[in-house]
């Protein structure tokens, strides 16, 4: 038995009794005749004290060697600290040591193992075991568990059986790109690692599973933006004989379940809106909606004059931005230059102050009257102290610059607040996307989308109108989780595979064996997936998901740590009936 | 709402209410004015009733054209049923249904969707969805879903955190074959997928994480013997600060909770044994403790007299079959035939039958007088009644005959009743093994195994005497758990890859991470894993994991469902740097 105790749970109610800890040294204070060493383990910080006077000699003299991140085990006595820490729970007490056992000594750490360290995240993640000890990193890792439990807990009640698909597939080029697996066994032939469970999901209905989840790893092999990682985490969810209603409410009564039982947060109903809305109101699928700003439309008021960058724009829009009718002409100016990065990409802006007398103040005042400026405020509905910014452009172009400047703004305004949570659904997304590039319209989800009944009458006409039963839940400007009724009868899907360009041989070979169960009674059937990652960081108040994670890759996919990915020996790829072909 | 109750959850409260169900055609039953129709889902079976005198003309109709596995939805009144069945919850009350909506209709499945199925093993995985309908599948993997969430409740309720660790990890050539996956954005080099998250636990524990476990799947590409598969699922846990003993009374905590919560079964505190007392009373390193016939060593009673074959041997040792004294010679040729199989390769076998007098017939009285066969029986604890079979020869391989021979004769006298539970520990594993073909030494375990250390003086001289940390759960002669404390300073871990034959650039190519992180500060630790597969399908009472596993892989490492692997195109082995080399 190496403790009897660990370092977090000791306090006043333990004076005088002879416990047993092990731990790491977090630091020594040396003061010649007394020496104090804060102890540390997984569950806290527990006071360990050297003192001349009642310590063996030994015991005293090998305490001084005692260096950071030493692992150590101590015998002694429980008691009253004389100078208390009310800031942790184990501050009123301190252990008077009498044995002292170094289990393993340690170098001295390349970065310091504090909640803030000195540590860049090369170093760190090339040490991740060190930096783990860490408590930010190590809390985030125990909340994951914590949100992965009451998931499971909370579905696992509701009927929903975790069932687990296999890893070893088939690769569909469709989509991203897989990552593969040479067989040994079957010459010339790949395995592919899943992209997500989605096909297996389906067939668990088919096959009368009825309520399926999975926490699952999924892996897309495609450039890495920032936060993003080759292997990702998913909670993974499909329903039979639902429509969209019932899938919408069980999954927001997971999540208000985990706001609340996590966080401690009661919400409201979800509010649903639609993507066309959300393109609307927002310039984004994802809003954030714990602020406002939204979009007001403004080409009735700003194109009957004689300003011609707004006359021959296809959309005019602005925002209100509260209280930002102050700032100076060089914050505006910033703030010009800013949307004109390339990243944003706007050609201008214009601005109307909302004088507090509630006249108003332009940039183009030469164009505008105080009538006109004063329809811009009611249409963005802003206040006296207010700053209305206008785009204008093409419709998608300039939502997508104004969504950029509003969450931009939001930011500096700090009405992110990171512990509050406005999750919403939205809903009726487009069936497909028009790939600019090939000219070719890709399905916006998965080619397994079913579309609005409806909306198939317009499939050959009119593609790009066609509604999906398909939705996404947002949270904080994340999506968060999305899925969708799917089709479930051979000839809508395979209506569906020839939209989307797929011969029939190819559609076939692909998802033969999906077009296949459906002619075997296929229920009607549905779901969704969270992104755990992100869904975690999100309620752990964060905006990177990579402390979430144990062992992350960097932006080339790489594992720093083990050095992975690495060469392997001829011997190993002979068997696999591969070699290497660098161009 | 497709739905307002379940299939399974109707009974007599019920009667009087309006209802609406969906689900599978299990069968009909046409009696021309009167129409049966069971409806199945996952939770159960509903009796539907359409009646000439009481149902819509047009319903009662279309009632006719139901076929086998049709997907419908009705909606109708709960009544009394005239013939109740009282085998099913539902069994009291009937639908009769005023309303029915075919919502899919179904081709004939190629086998029949019932407890005992028409289809072989083969179909049955080609249409796996249509055998996961059937409810022997079906439960197995509910049954599964139930032990999950048991263990995870369990451990994370002792505060072990569940990591998710990499999947896309480094190759490493010791032990089974890797599954590599080729990485398009490091060019000529490869990822594996993991044979067990085992350098990661111990990662986190020198992380401070203290208590870890993760279901997890793991791969290993190894030539497929009957019930294994690449992909298969571990239950992965490891602890620091933790001696041996500890490790044991968790993890024989957790084994204890899950019979009593999922079979309502108590056991007593687990036997403990040493390997080379199971090696010597059972033949084997698994024994099944459900029955008795421990083994007998016959040397000083059979070496004495004139029969060579004995005389010549390094073991005899023999096992009384309880009541087998009465098998005729026909019966026991039988037996010895089986023995001298190939695969088992004994080259004959002594009996001697204890008479219910007291007396002996032996096929060796020429040799042995009842004295000495009274000793056989002493010493194998034979009874009046039984049968005492002798084998002899080199003592490991005939201690593995008359293993094999003491399974077969328990499951002939059905003594491995499946609803029984004998789960034990074995512990003191060897360090090493002596690999026959290449004479060299291999980790029994894995090369992160601590030796005893009383015993490290004899690795040097005797590396085939020394002992390991290292322990097994057995249940039912299945090991479904092992595992080891483990090495946790550098020197010996250098010392051990020097042992099993590493040079020193090749344990730092390939594990030089780990022996880093030893250096600065980690703790004592130790864990193990269970084979979740076996574990789940022990449990259920069965002998076989497939239908414990969604959606299993055939010997040739096949999905035969989606036909996986596969060829993949040029351009995807292009941007992979890898080219087909058939030879």
């Amino acid at each position: 038995m190496y403790r009897s105790h660990n370092c977090g749970e000791l306090n006043a109610s333990n004076i005088n009794t002879e416990v047993t800890l092990a731990g790491w040294v977090q630091k020594s204070r040396d003061k010649g005749f007394m020496n104090w060493v804060d102890l540390r383990d997984r569950y806290g910080i527990t006071q360990l004290i050297f003192d001349e006077s009642r310590t063996d000699k030994t015991v005293f003299e090998l305490a001084k060697t005692l260096g950071r991140e030493f692992v150590i085990q101590v015998k002694g006595t429980v008691i009253e600290r004389e100078a208390k820490n009310k800031n942790i729970p184990t501050g009123e007490i301190e252990i008077l040591v009498s044995e002292l056992n170094i289990l393993n000594a340690a170098l001295t750490p390349p970065f310091t193992i504090e909640d803030e360290t000195d540590g860049g995240e090369d170093i760190r993640m090339k040490y991740r075991y060190l930096d783990i000890r860490r408590n930010p990193v190590k809390n985030s890792l125990l909340f994951r568990h914590k949100v992965a439990m009451e998931v499971r807990k909370y579905l696992s009640d509701l009927d929903f059986c975790e069932v687990e698909t296999p890893y070893l597939i088939k690769s569909t080029p469709e989509g991203a790109r897989d990552f593969v697996v040479p067989s040994r066994m079957n010459e010339g032939q790949f395995y592919a690692l899943p992209q997500s469970p989605q096909t297996f999901k389906q067939l668990l209905m088919v096959g009368g599973m009825d309520k399926y989840f999975q926490i699952v790893k999924c892996f897309r092999d495609e450039d890495l933006r920032a936060d993003r990682q080759p292997e990702f985490t998913q909670i993974d969810c499909e329903m039979a004989f639902v429509e969209q209603e019932d899938i919408l409410n069980v999954f927001e009564g997971l999540t208000r379940h985990l706001l609340k039982e996590i966080k401690g947060i009661e919400v409201d109903k979800f509010p649903r809106i639609t993507y066309d809305y959300a393109m609307k109101t927002y310039g984004n699928d994802k809003p954030d909606i714990r602020f406002g700003m939204e979009f007001g439309e403004l080409n009735e008021f700003a194109q009957h004059k004689d300003f011609p960058v707004f006359n021959t724009a296809e959309l005019v829009v602005g925002i209100a931005v509260p209280g930002a009718g102050n700032y100076t002409r060089k914050e505006i100016d910033g703030l010009i230059d800013w949307v004109k990065r390339p990243q944003v990409g706007a050609s201008g802006m214009v601005y109307a102050k909302c004088n507090d007398d509630g006249t108003f103040k332009s940039s183009v005042d030469k164009f505008y009257d105080q009538d006109d400026l004063g329809q811009w405020a009611k249409i963005t509905g802003a206040k006296p102290g207010d700053m209305i910014f206008v785009l204008s452009g093409p419709a998608n172009k300039t939502r997508a610059q104004l969504s950029a400047l509003r969450m931009e703004l939001a930011t500096r305004l700090g009405l992110r607040n990171p512990a509050e949570f406005a999750p919403l659904w939205v809903v009726d997304f487009p069936l497909l996307e028009l790939d600019e590039d090939s000219g070719r319209y890709h399905a916006m989800h998965h080619p397994f989308t079913s579309p609005k009944p409806e909306d198939m009458q317009l499939l050959e006409t009119e593609p790009g109108k066609v509604r999906a039963n398909a939705y996404d839940m947002v949270l904080n400007g994340n999506e968060i989780g999305g899925g969708s009724i799917r089709i479930h009868d051979k000839a809508t899907q395979q209506l569906m595979f020839k939209y989307l360009g797929f011969t029939e041989e190819e559609a076939k070979a692909q998802f033969g064996f999906l077009m296949d169960a459906f002619q075997f009674g296929a229920p009607p059937h549905g779901g969704l997936a969270f992104g755990l990652d992100r869904l975690v960081a999100i309620l752990g108040g964060q905006e990177t998901i990579r402390d979430f994670i144990a062992f992350p890759k960097n932006n080339s996919g790489r594992d720093v740590m083990i050095d992975a990915p690495a060469t392997i020996d001829d011997a190993q790829l002979k068997e696999l009936h591969i070699k290497v072909a660098i161009q």
